[in-house]
């Protein structure tokens, strides 16, 4: 059932309401004991209740443990600092912990087997992934689990059924590369994050998409893929500036690669934005501190994890979610390393 | 008993061990069960650990949960996430989870009542509070709770009895202003973090110490403080360049605060190193990807993290530790934003 979300396979109780004629509220009422419904209509939903198989939520059987599991691939990145701080502010107010692990591992973006039997064995309420998948035989144990998830920004297209959250990548890609064709930049490049990151795929798409709408093409070797970090942003950059024709504004897919990129141009002795305009992706702190200040496309990630993680509490308390599919938007910041391209 | 840590207030295994004529690995053997102990040996060791009421750990009780708890001051900076990866890491190697929280509410170093109550609820094995202190009371509570601690980067004196591991942060400082003294800097000031913690404390004291050495006076209006974070080292930087006679060079106690004093000193058409040397503390991945890159003395953040993990894990264990107050070194990473004065 794409499109909507809830634990398990027991009937929901917008069926049960629908059956009694009553509100899903009502229903609800009746599962978590409460006294304020009329005896009659009690007796029917709880007849509907056990006619219909309906298995109450781990949370209502008062086994809930009060924890949740936030996974990331990488821990390394103020990055995923961001978006820890917004679920814990979360967790915190539904009273709930957070347990925080890294998918270890090299070049694996999926959680390993022993995750899997910790995840069993301390009988977390539900998971966040952030930037992970699930192969398909995980997600069936998760459902034996009863455990529900819901990923932050998805790496790869999520399956139908499992609520994410990400940004508006390609819109943001659009905006940034729009703004430095606004200045009359045409040789623009991009680099991009890994071409298996469906967040990196969308946000080169809207590079393409802006270039493609202003008439402007895209030279060979301007297209270029690093892996978020700055290392990567360094060393494209310099084969960028090693092209027969470097470009005078490179849009960088990541702030964490923007640094790197300055530094590639500090090397070169090369000065943003007299020299060369750089927009980055993400509006982390260093983007705000950088020198200069660094225009980028603020990604809302603790906004971003903040509504995976109320979505999560909803789905552990037996809701249903409205939709499964939310992009926060991801405006442009205009800051100082991007200037008009003097022609 | 300081400079022993042991949990709660059963008799020691050292003790039972002294007692037996035997080590401490042969009782801990007979405490785990294990086969390979003599059984006259067995039956003496035995007697004796109910005679002196040994109290196993919980650990050895199998009730052992598997989580331990990661608190933070404040969880919005790259320096956490440094910290949260270097007790995943060893936790997770350990079979065992981190749960990570933040001290909510403004100008707190403590956590709160509720977060005693859910630690108690979930009945982690041991607790890491990072630049945090505990009340008396919460002490109290945790000893009866059987819940050990270690702090790491203690923000206080920490009770006796209770580990922590931090750095040289006098040494840094000291090594620090050396460096730009070494440089014919003379003229040099200090940006603190909060005057009430430790480590901030420490570091401000080593660059007096090392002015004091090389018999430079300290100018009035020299030493000042911040919050670790960049506005405040922003807001500090534009205040030493309105002195009448400004620094030329600024010993600046952490890397976001210096990521500030770059910006101040770039609102101000100033150059680094060329009008202003600056070095930082900590070493971030943002001191390596600043332009200029940084000057800054390296906190093994990783490594502080991971030691004080260890010993959590070996107190857990219920064994004794060889020492409660661990100092790794942090040298100084020499980098471009310092360079001789120019007289």
């Amino acid at each position: 059932m794409p499109g909507k979300a809830t634990r398990g396979r027991r009937a929901t109780m917008a069926e049960i309401a629908a059956a009694a004629g009553v509100s899903v509220p009502t229903v609800s009422k009746v599962v978590n004991g409460r006294p304020d419904v009329a005896p009659a209509t009690r007796h029917t939903i709880e007849e509907l209740l056990r006619t219909h198989g309906y298995r109450p939520p781990r949370g209502r059987q008062n086994s809930n443990v009060g924890l949740i599991d936030l996974v990331f691939v990488d821990l390394g990145s103020p990055w995923a600092m961001e978006i820890l701080a917004g679920v814990e502010e979360v967790a915190y107010r539904a009273g709930s912990a957070v347990v925080v692990s890294a998918v270890h591992g090299r070049h694996r973006t999926r959680p390993d087997e022993r995750w899997l039997q910790n995840l069993a064995a301390r009988r977390s309420d539900g998971v966040l992934l952030v930037l992970s998948e699930l192969s398909p035989g995980q997600q069936a144990r998760l459902e034996e689990l009863d455990v529900p998830v819901v990923i932050v920004d998805p790496a790869g297209t999520p399956a139908p059924g499992i609520p994410a959250v990400g940004a508006t990548n390609w819109a943001g890609g659009l905006a940034a590369t729009e703004h430095l064709l606004g200045l009359g930049h045409r040789r623009v490049a991009v680099i991009g994050g890994p071409t298996d990151v469906l967040c990196s795929r969308a946000r080169v798409d809207g590079y393409r998409a802006a270039m493609g709408a202003a008439g402007v093409s895209v030279p060979p070797g301007y297209v270029r893929f690093g892996d978020f970090l700055s290392p990567t942003g360094y060393r494209e950059t310099m084969a960028l500036l090693d092209l027969p024709e470097p470009p005078t504004a490179i849009f960088v897919c990541a702030d964490q690669m923007a640094l790197g990129a300055y530094e590639a141009l500090y090397e070169r002795g090369m000065r943003v934005p007299d020299d060369m305009s750089i927009v980055g992706f993400d509006d982390l702190d260093e983007a705000r501190w950088a020198v200069p200040p660094l225009t980028t496309v603020r990604q809302p990630l603790t906004e971003m994890a903040g509504m995976a993680t109320r979505m999560l509490f909803s789905l552990i308390s037996g809701e249903e979610l409205d939709t499964t599919r939310v992009e926060l938007a991801t405006p442009l910041v205009v800051r100082a390393s991007t200037a008009r391209h003097a022609s």
